[in-house]
């Protein structure tokens, strides 16, 4: 996607071996590219979170490993690097799967090709992960370009989005923001509601920054305000992402999803997800009684940072002093909620009918 | 209610004529009263939001027109205090209502005795806002005890509200928190979730800070969290205020309400209203269509106030620059979703025949 302008992707290796990253951490209010030379400062950016999101973490990890075997490029220099880069987010299934991949492909090669072989193949999983997304974005596009075209004309498709499953999550396009961006460049006129999606504020600090800087217009909203905006005839239609689907469809997304999905149900809005298939966990078939939920630091819902007036970037308390705080990161939409799923074969139902109709293969 | 061990309640006249008040603004972080001696020192208080909930902001009205009288008690004097006051907060019920019982009060009386009964009347307004709370708690507290008496021994009953609707928001024990204080006095075990409560984190900043200086447990979560507790079997009951009620049981409520009200209804969990009955509209059927929804400065979503770890209290701003915000206060919870409403005559159902049953005389 553009920043300004100018095309840009999420991670790139640059001519002199090192791979550069966006430092998401310094979003919305500085837009920072760091190079990344060593396993070490590969390992930091995914634990410091400079890159975030299960598709870019797992592209990360691989370039973190060609980063590591130009220095050691011997099966404990490979064995190391993997299990360094691993420990850094240990919940983040693109992070295994895409080490996995790593070493099973460069293990069996001699030493002196394991560099190249490393670099081409982090090369091809980023390219991969471009690929599938670009592929949500047609199906999906094509949804907002059916609803766009029952609008009166001139009137803006309104998109209500949740988190950022927009192109920082990933290496390009993103997953839900994906059908967004392609129809966009289709020239629809669109415009999105960007949830501010406490307590982390990934949608106004991230989706809302890649929508202005590509030139998507867009509103921040507070959490709150979805159903009634839905009550009033505001939004067309909801797109989020995923985190982990299971083989009947029920959707673990972060916290507050589930209560968008049930406005949208409420209100007869379509409510969709825009889902890479390796995230359809084909083990499981109850979301709400199998998939652990992470409770993380109190912190993220007692403290917040953001940018004064004059510039400073400061940490505030908005709780009083010894108010106990909980902090759930996800919830579990039931299929029954889910409209309808976009993978990168297409538009299924929330079933496990409609998701073996698109990959058969998992029969 | 008290505040570590100390009764008080939000407005209250000292021996030497001036009125106290807490200002609210500085809370969670800073507990302070404030002396009010004159008019204009009470219009800014109730315009800058020293003080705010409709029933507080109606007693300071009242209050407000006793100080001013002692400056000029003609019949000039009484107009010009009633319209200064009214100016403060021009859509706030109470005000207006308070203001018109002091004026139709004071003005046919002699000068002479304008002061004292100004004091009076002011104080008689603040006693019968906390008999009516006072009521609303008892009815609903048995609705708690119910409840208490179908769970575990020692499990408290979980309570779910959002915005503050406490005895901050009144002159004493509150309106959807008043069943919370009720129930507490009995020696009821229970748990309340506070709802953070975007954009103005009146939840986080008013409800954590009452419960937690009276010693009511609590946990403070996102406004997203709800949800998912609600999934997880992890509350019994919703309780949350209002600002307006139509006659047929429609409840408009700070935003966010309703899709707590959705969650309440998708897991058959009861969702309760606490009123006084001044805040039903009978005039008003149909909440979605004719109770028009403030929309406030959007910089309250962008921008979010609180204390550093050295103590300062910074402004910080979370969104891009240059990306719009939208800020919708209020949202209307359909009479469908409601379990009940709990007012200061009793419990009753969220239709016109429930209100009229407990208020015949509106028929």
């Amino acid at each position: 996607m553009r920043i300004d302008g100018t095309a840009y992707r999420t991670i790139w290796p640059e001519e002199d071996g090192s791979i550069a990253i966006i430092d998401q951490t310094r979003l919305p209010h500085d837009f920072s590219v760091v190079r990344l030379t060593t396993l070490d400062e590969a390992a930091h950016a995914i634990r410091a979170m400079l890159v975030r999101g299960a598709p870019l973490i797992g592209a990360a990890a691989a370039y973190g490993v060609a980063l590591a075997l130009r220095t050691d490029s011997g099966d404990a220099g490979l064995e190391g690097a993997c299990a360094t880069l691993l420990a850094t987010r240990p919940t983040a299934v693109n992070l295994r799967w895409a080490l996995e991949r790593m070493r099973a492909r460069l293990l069996p090669l001699p030493e002196s090709q394991r560099v190249a072989a490393a670099e081409a193949e982090a090369a091809a999983i980023a390219d991969e992960d471009v690929e599938i997304n670009r592929a949500i974005g047609g199906h999906g596009a094509a949804l907002i370009r059916a609803i766009a075209g029952r609008k009166a004309p001139g009137e803006p498709v309104n998109v209500l989005t949740h988190c950022n499953a927009g192109w920082l999550a990933t290496v390009d396009w993103g997953t839900a923001l994906a059908p967004v961006y392609a129809a966009f460049e289709q020239g629809i006129r669109l415009h999105v509601w960007v949830d501010e999606t406490r307590p982390r504020n990934q949608g106004a600090s991230l989706t809302a920054w890649e929508l202005r800087h590509h030139g998507v217009p867009h509103t921040v909203i507070a959490d709150n305000a979805g159903g009634h905006l839905m009550q009033h005839g505001k939004v067309d239609l909801c797109i989020v992402g995923t985190d982990r689907t299971t083989a009947s469809g029920d959707v673990c997304n972060k916290i507050g999803t589930y209560l968008k999905a049930l406005a949208a149900h409420d209100n007869g809005i379509p409510f969709y997800v825009g889902l890479p298939s390796p995230t359809i966990d084909w083990r499981i078939e109850d979301g709400l009684r199998q998939i652990p939920i992470e409770e993380r630091d109190g912190r993220e819902v007692s403290e917040l940072t953001g940018r004064t007036a004059d510039g400073r970037i400061e940490t505030v308390r908005v709780t009083p002093d010894g108010s106990p705080v909980s902090n759930y990161a996800f919830d579990v939409t039931p299929a029954r909620l889910v409209t309808g799923l976009i993978t990168e074969r297409g538009v299924c139902a929330a079933t496990r009918e409609g998701l073996l109709g698109l990959f058969p293969e998992q029969a």
